[in-house]
């Protein structure tokens, strides 16, 4: 198995960073063609998502809705202010299985591998594994 | 490794699919005892979720309260009109991962494999791998 | 592959419980030094999540905000009176995977591995599996 680490770097407060070629150019150069890929994000208050990547309104919509349903709150005890990030992260998740057949990932259509970012800007990264 | 397609039809906008005889009969063909199966969804507004398959109240349930949750919005700016399917589709997520032992999924007592459609009805398909 | 139940014990109708240690007790009996930890979660009214472990405000706003958005309601019609712990169950996920590397979880600084429990105080189990 090879471990490989992705750098990330998210520009705004929230965001939806796609990042299905970054992790096709880690597969290529792991020289696998049958298996399941793994994407782990290290990070707590952001989150890895499988979604729509051709009419970017989609991630748009997806951040806003969020927003409200994980909406700001005055009973959030944790000091560092950011809980709804934590609470986001947790309900998108940090960990992606994607099969690969011939070398490649086995996505739809189309979807796009993104980074959830609910407390940036930040450097981030990602962990890319195969099986 | 085996990948293998699995085709699924939905009949109503939104439904949830007990799939859980599909991935044992693809488990049963494959003759793997031991490994990992990934359940994986290449589309955009449905999901894939594990949860109570005994009283059918539990799928309607779930199903209704998402709609509460990921309620329609006037901010929603993708065109197609379908932005709380893929909001509903990365809360729930598309990538399942379930311990396979004796040739059999590690199941709990009351759970299935569940195929949740929120922009149905439409012919939609999963991609079922082991390892 | 190696799978092994590991016991939980849970105190209060909800609670987020780190079973960090327990996993990498786990990780270590396997002598498995590089490959992907899959934990997998066989309840429906649980599950499991990655998330901040240093603050513990962090677990106590995260159950906190879950039940403000799967609140209680009155189309619910499950006969057992838990459904939302149901519709949480599916919003966090039964099923995780964490890369291991050296013999070690590849969890970020902050990260910790927690059972959540939707409708305790219950016995439970995770079950736990390495590639």
């Amino acid at each position: 198995m090879k471990t490989k680490e992705i750098a990330i770097k998210s520009s705004f407060k929230e965001q939806i960073i796609d990042i299905t070629s970054k992790i096709e150019d880690s597969l290529k150069k792991s020289n696998i063609k049958d298996g399941i890929c793994n994407v782990f994000c290290p990070h707590t208050t952001a989150g890895l998502m499988i979604n729509e990547n051709a009419d970017h309104s989609v991630k748009k919509d997806i951040l806003m809705k969020l927003k409200k349903i994980v909406s700001e709150d005055l009973e959030y005890t944790h000091s560092e202010g950011n809980s709804s990030a934590h609470v986001k992260s947790s309900l998108v998740g940090v960990s992606l299985n994607i099969p690969v057949k011939n070398g490649k990932l086995v996505l739809g259509m189309w979807q796009g591998v993104f980074f959830a970012e609910f407390d940036g800007p930040r450097d981030r990264k990602i962990i890319f594994s195969i099986l």
